[in-house]
C-alpha cells in the first residue's frame, strides 16, 4: 500500500485505505446479503448534520452561488448561465463552458497515475468523496431542491443520503469486482518437469466515462455510474441536464478536492455544463476516447446512444410505463393511501411512478366489502385529497414542476377519459412562482390503449377497466415488453394471483411489489437491498447496482514470464 | 433442490448437483487464484480415454458421419451438405436446414422451465454436457481436425480438453455470478417501528443467445459463450462457420441429450448450419428475441454486429495484429526455437500468432554475442527448418490450410520485402490433398507499414527493422490501438525494457509475455489462469473468461412484500 502524502497533498492514502476498507467490506457483505445498510443518515434533522442543519444548508447554498464552484479543468473561458429554480428564483451562479475534445483529452491524460494507484486506493478515495459530500448533504439537498423542483425533504433524502448510499454501493461492487481475482500468481503445471510461470494481473480502465445526467434525479441516478467508473480507474466527465447542473457540479468540486489532496489530477473528474442551444452530449458520448456512457433520460435519446455510441459501453435508464394491478385487498384504506402517495410524490415525475392502474370492470373484493370500479376511483380520489390538503401539506409531497411540458401533458390527458380526480393547482406558501399540481386520474377502458399505453411523464394516472386480473396481467406482460417498466405493483386477492403476477414479472423482466400498504412505496428502492431497474426490459439496459453494471468498466491485462533459474 | 427424475428422464438432477457442485467450487477458486486446473486430460493417449483412443476416436468419427447427428429441432426438411476436410475427404454427413425465426421461437419457448430450474441445476447439467463431450474427446478432436485442418494432436487438445476446460471456466464464472447474491432476504430497516420486507431475487435470462462460430477454433472459441449463456438460463443457438459445422454439431447433440435426459426441452440448444450461399448469421443475430451474440471472426463482421445487433449484448473476438519485440536475450537458441514454433503452429492461423517481430536495425545482444539484424533473420529461418524438417514432423505442427485465401496471401506477402524464410509446400505423408505450407518470413523496414501493419492471417511473419526498442514499443502501442492485438511478446535485455513494455501493455490494453524460451508459447493461454484477450483493444470487446463476459447474460428480478401480521 503506497502512501502518496507529500508537501502538495493532504490525504494520507495509506491511512485512508486502512480506515475505509473495513467499511467497504461491510458494504460488499450487505450488497450480497441484501440486508439493510445506510451510511448517510436520511433524518433531515439528524444532529450529525449540525445544530440547525436546514438553515445551515440553505446558507451554504446561498454562499455557494456567491462564490461559484471551485473547478480545475480546461475551459473555453466563456461561461454557462445558472439554472432557474422551479420554485422561481434564478440561481446566481454560472459554470465554465467547455470544449468537449479538450475535456476528454485532459481526462485521458490524467488516467495512468490513477490506474496505477490500484483498486484499494481508488475505492478509499471514492468513499472519501462520498463522505465529504455527506458533510455537505444539506447544501446538496438545497441544490437538488432548487434545480429539480423536488420538495425539500425529498430533495435532501433522495439527492444526498440515498444518492450517496447508492454511490457507496457502486464503489463496493466495483472494488469487489476488481479484487476478486488474484493480483499475481506463481502458476505451476504439473508434469515430470513442471512448467512454472509468474503472472501478474493488472486492472486497467476502459477509458473516459461520460455521465449524461437527468433533470429530475441528478445525483441519485448520476452517482452510481460516476463512482463505479472512477473506482475502476477511469476518468469521469459529468454532463448534467442543463436544468440541473449544480448538484453534479458539487459532486465534481468535491471529487477534485479529494483527488488533488491525494496527489492525483483534478482532471479525473470534470464538469461539462451545456445549454439547450449548444448541447454537448452527442459530441462527448461519441468521442473515440470515451469508452463508457451512463445515461438517464428519454427513450429516444437513450436508444440513439445505444445505437450510435458503439465505441463505448452504454448504460441507459430510459422511460417506461409502470403499472399497478388491483385484484383485491384486505387493507383497502391503507392501499388507497399508499397508491395516492405513489401517484403524488414529486408530481409523478419519477421513473418509478405508476401510470396505469388496472382494476376489473366488475370491481374488487376488499376487507370493506365489494367495491365497484367507480368506487375504486372515488376512494383513490379521496385518498389523494386526504394526502394533499391543505396545500401547505401537499406542496411538501408534490414539489414544483420545472418542465412546462409536464403541465401541458396534464391538460391533454384530462380529455382522454372520465376524470376521476382532477389535477388542481396548489399555491405554494413560500414560493409564489412554484408550479404545483395535484395528480390527474382518468378512468378509461383497457381498449383505450392510446390513452393509457403511452408514457405521460408527470402527475397523470389512469384507472384502466379490465375484464379481470388475468386480462390485466396479460396487459402488463405486453406493455412491459414494448414500453418497458421499472416498477410493477400488485394488490392480490389470492396466492394464485400472486403466483401468476410473479410469473409475469419474471417473463417480462420487471420487479414486483406486492400489497404495499405502509411506508414502503412502489416508487422507492433502497441501496444495498433493492435493485433499481432490472436491465431486462426496454426501460433500462442496466440495473443500479449489480455486477453487470461494474464489470464492463475495467479490463484485466496480464503479464507473464518464467521465473529465473 | 428438486429432483426431476421420472419415467421420461434418466438424470437425477438432485444427485447430479450434489456431485458436481464441489468441483464447481474448486473451479471458482482456481479462477480467482489463477492457479493450475484442468478437468480434461490433454494427454492424447491418456488411458482415461480408453485402450487405443486415437483409433477409437477415428472409428467413432467415421460412424458419426454414417449415422448423422441426432438432433431434435425445427427444420425446413431440407439439408445442408457436410464439409470438405482440409486434408482432402468430403465428410459424408449432412445437417438439418433451419428457418432462423422458427429456431428462435422454439428456443424462446423452451426457456421458462430452464429459468425456473435455478443456477445450481443449470450449472450441474452444463458440467454434465462437458463431461459427456470429454468422453467423446477423441471423436470431437477428429471433427476439429477434419474441419479446421489443425494437426491431429492440436485438434484433440485445443478442440476437446482445452476447449472443455474453457467451457468449465465459463460455467464456473456464470454459476458464481448468479449465486453471489442472496436468493432471498428478510429486510429490516431499523426505527421505532422497524420496516420489514420479505424479498426474493430471481435470476432471469436475457433471451436467446446465438454463437457465431469461427472456422479455425469452433469449440475453443465457441464453448465459453454457449456454456455461460446456457448456465445463466438462456437458450442457445450455435451458428457454426460453414466450413466447421460438425464440432459444434457434436456439442449441440450432447447438450440435447443431457437436457432432455433431465426433463428439459431439447430446443434449449440447437444448431443453425448454413452455407456461404445462404448465410443465416445476420438474420439470427438481429432477431428481436436474440439478446446475446457471441462472435469470433473477421473485424468487418464483428464491427458490423456491434453496430447493428443493438437489441443484443454482442461479445466479439475479431482480428488483430500481434507483435513481438526483441530487445535482447540471454537464451538466443531457445528464443528462436520458441518463436519458430509460435509462427508455425497451425500454419499461423491462430488469432494469437505473432505477425510483426520488431528487431533493432543495429541488431541485438545475446548470450551468444551480438547478432546483426540479418543474423537474427538467419537464425529464425534455421530454427524454422529445424522445427519443420522432415515433412513428417512439420505436418504435425503445421496442419493443412483449408482456406485458399491464406495461400494467396502467402504469395502476395512474399513480394513485400526481403524473404528471410521462404514458404515451402510440404507433402503430407498420409493426406496427399492436404495443403501444407511452412511460414514465410519477410524482412522489412518499420517505415514499410503497408507491409507489416495490415493483418495477413496465415503463416506470414515480418521481421521489422526499427531504430531500437523505444521505437519498437511506440510502434506496438500505436498498432495495438488501431488494429488490436491478442498477444504481445517481449524478449527484454534489461529490467528497464521490461518496465517500459509493461507500461505499453497496460496503456494499449494487451497482455504481454516476457522471454518465452520453453514450452509456453505466446499463442497459448490456459483456462483458469490466463485471460484470453483483454476486451480493451480493437481485437476483442470481451475476454475469455471474466465477470464482464458472464454478468450481462442474466438479470435479477426482485419480488417484495411485507410479511403477514
Amino acid at each position: 500500500m503506497s502512501t502518496t502524502t507529500s508537501a502538495a497533498t493532504s490525504i494520507d492514502t495509506g491511512a485512508l485505505v486502512d480506515r475505509q476498507l473495513p467499511d467497504l467490506r461491510d458494504a460488499v457483505a450487505a450488497a450480497r446479503s441484501r440486508t439493510y445498510l445506510s451510511r448517510y443518515s436520511e433524518r433531515i434533522t439528524d444532529p450529525a448534520y449540525g445544530d440547525d442543519p436546514i438553515a445551515a444548508g440553505a446558507a451554504a447554498f446561498e454562499a455557494l452561488q456567491e462564490r461559484g464552484l471551485d473547478l480545475d479543468q480546461p475551459t473555453t473561458g466563456e461561461t454557462v448561465p445558472g439554472e432557474r429554480s422551479p420554485y422561481g428564483p434564478q440561481l446566481s451562479i454560472s459554470y465554465p463552458a467547455v470544449d468537449p475534445a479538450a475535456l476528454v483529452a485532459a481526462a485521458r491524460d490524467a488516467m495512468p497515475a490513477w490506474r496505477d494507484a490500484g483498486p484499494d486506493v481508488r475505492a478509499a478515495l471514492c468513499v472519501e468523496i462520498l463522505d465529504r459530500l455527506g458533510a455537505r448533504a444539506h447544501e446538496l439537498g438545497q441544490a437538488v431542491h432548487h434545480t429539480t423542483g423536488q420538495p425539500l425533504v425529498m430533495a435532501f433524502q433522495a439527492g444526498a443520503p440515498h444518492a450517496l448510499d447508492r454511490g457507496l454501493e457502486a464503489v463496493a461492487y466495483a472494488w469487489d469486482a476488481q479484487i476478486r481475482h488474484a493480483a499475481s500468481v506463481t502458476w505451476e503445471k504439473p508434469g515430470k518437469r513442471p512448467t512454472i510461470m509468474e503472472k501478474r494481473f493488472h486492472v486497467v480502465p476502459r477509458g473516459v466515462e461520460v455521465t449524461i445526467g437527468c433533470r429530475t434525479f441528478p445525483t441519485w441516478n448520476g452517482l452510481p455510474g460516476l463512482m463505479a467508473s472512477l473506482a475502476t480507474g477511469n476518468a469521469v466527465i459529468a454532463k448534467p441536464h442543463p436544468s440541473s447542473v449544480l448538484p453534479l457540479g458539487i459532486v465534481v468540486e468535491v471529487a477534485q478536492q479529494v483527488l488533488t489532496a491525494a496527489g492525483f489530477s483534478a482532471h479525473l473528474a470534470t464538469l461539462a455544463a451545456d445549454t439547450p442551444d449548444r448541447p454537448l452530449a452527442i459530441e462527448l458520448a461519441t468521442h473515440a476516447d470515451v469508452k463508457l456512457v451512463d445515461f438517464t433520460g428519454s427513450t429516444t435519446f437513450g436508444d440513439w446512444l445505444e445505437a450510435n455510441a458503439t465505441q463505448a459501453r452504454v448504460f441507459t435508464e430510459k422511460a417506461g410505463l409502470n403499472t399497478i394491478v388491483i385484484d383485491g385487498t384486505e387493507q383497502a384504506a391503507a392501499m388507497f393511501a399508499n397508491l395516492a402517495f405513489s401517484l403524488s410524490l414529486y408530481s409523478g415525475q419519477m421513473c418509478t411512478t405508476p401510470q396505469a392502474v388496472f382494476v376489473p370492470r366488475g370491481g374488487i373484493d376488499t376487507d370493506e366489502g365489494h367495491l365497484s370500479f367507480e368506487q375504486v376511483g372515488e376512494r383513490l380520489a379521496s385518498a389523494l385529497e386526504d394526502l394533499l390538503e391543505p396545500a401547505k401539506k401537499g406542496v411538501e409531497i408534490l414539489g414544483s414542476i420545472g418542465d412546462p411540458a409536464v403541465v401541458e401533458r396534464i391538460e391533454e390527458a384530462a380529455g382522454l377519459g372520465t376524470v376521476v380526480a382532477e389535477s388542481r393547482a396548489l399555491e405554494h406558501p413560500a414560493w409564489p412562482d412554484a408550479v404545483v399540481r395535484t395528480p390527474l386520474v382518468v378512468a378509461v377502458d383497457a381498449a383505450d390503449a392510446d390513452a393509457w399505453d403511452t408514457e405521460r411523464f408527470g402527475p397523470i394516472g389512469f384507472l384502466v377497466a379490465t375484464d379481470g386480473t388475468d386480462h390485466a396481467l396479460e396487459l402488463v406482460r405486453d406493455t412491459v415488453g414494448r414500453r418497458g417498466a421499472i416498477t410493477f405493483g400488485v394488490y392480490a386477492g389470492s396466492d394464485e394471483v400472486r403466483a401468476a403476477a410473479t410469473e409475469v414479472a419474471l417473463d417480462a423482466g420487471v420487479s414486483a411489489s406486492f400489497d404495499l400498504h405502509g411506508t414502503v412505496f412502489v416508487n422507492q428502492t433502497t441501496a444495498f437491498s433493492d435493485f433499481h431497474a432490472t436491465g431486462a426490459n426496454p426501460a433500462a439496459n442496466a440495473s443500479l447496482v449489480d455486477d453487470a453494471f461494474v464489470a464492463p468498466r475495467f479490463a484485466i491485462v496480464e503479464t507473464r514470464w518464467h521465473p529465473e533459474g
